[in-house]
């Protein structure tokens, strides 16, 4: 199963896919969306909107997981970033994908143990469990492979929780 | 020529289209597009930018007017009008529609001749302004005329500025 996070964004959504071969979970595609900052925002928007409809069109996942965003001090980029949000949810829903969301809080919880935990830390822990050779790069990278782990991580503890529950 | 407001949002989002008749505004089409609050956002997106490509596909609009979003009070409301517009300036852009954007001030200077007028002034000076037999509700409705005609003023001024020059 690919399970492809998305972590939004206008000048750089950071993209990556994770597959889950019988719990070990594999790094499949990973990378970053960028629009041309010259572009009027709608030409702008509809060039994210077809890349992540490509994305999502090759590699055929069945969850997408989008971060879930909140406002932020930078009322520019929070606008924008809520605008490239709803593409992605937009571009999963239309492919007929799941969809799921998290903050970037309880991302940074599941990968690291830690919800404020930085940049830095999100990164290296993401190659860690992925057994990258590297550390993803940009830090939009880590993050969009961390949200496809969180949702792996979730959807593992509810399994574990159901199965449980019925054992007892 | 068709040019149709678009006042952006999940719950409700308006809708209004006003054709220049040599100079004479006239209402064509208006109305709320509503998305079922009790589906996934996804779906609800999904679901807003299938009723907004029907619309321009069928009114084939030469402009597509939309408001240009800030921040708001209410943190959860603005993420998705920044959502929805992110949709429907891709729905434009996509259906290969000029697209312009001005601030709920902008247009309230246009139409009421004061940039804080209530949503009820406004409400007034659209249906005087396009002749129509009675208010234009809800309110998402009247800011969507407001902002084709928003438009259609500024594209008069632009054109009389320039024409203006010439002779001088």
């Amino acid at each position: 199963m690919f399970v492809l996070g998305v972590d939004p964004g206008l000048t750089r959504c950071g993209y990556g896919c994770v597959a889950d071969e019988h719990g070990r979970e594999i790094a499949v595609a990973a990378g970053v969306i960028t629009t041309d900052a010259h572009l009027p925002l709608p030409e702008r928007l509809a060039e994210l909107r077809g890349e992540l409809a490509t994305l999502v069109h090759e590699l055929e996942p069945a969850v997408v997981v989008v971060e879930r965003v909140f406002f932020q001090t930078n009322a520019r980029t929070a606008m924008s970033v809520g605008q490239a949000s709803g593409i992605a949810l937009v571009s999963a829903a239309e492919a007929g994908c799941a969809v799921a969301e998290y903050s970037a809080n309880e991302v940074k919880l599941a990968v690291t143990g830690y919800g404020a935990a930085t940049k830095e830390q999100v990164q290296r822990m993401v190659a860690e469990l992925l057994r990258l050779p590297e550390l993803p790069r940009p830090p939009d990278v880590a993050d969009a492979l961390a949200l496809a782990l969180c949702h792996l991580a979730s959807s593992r503890a509810s399994r574990l929780a159901t199965s449980g529950g019925r054992g007892a």
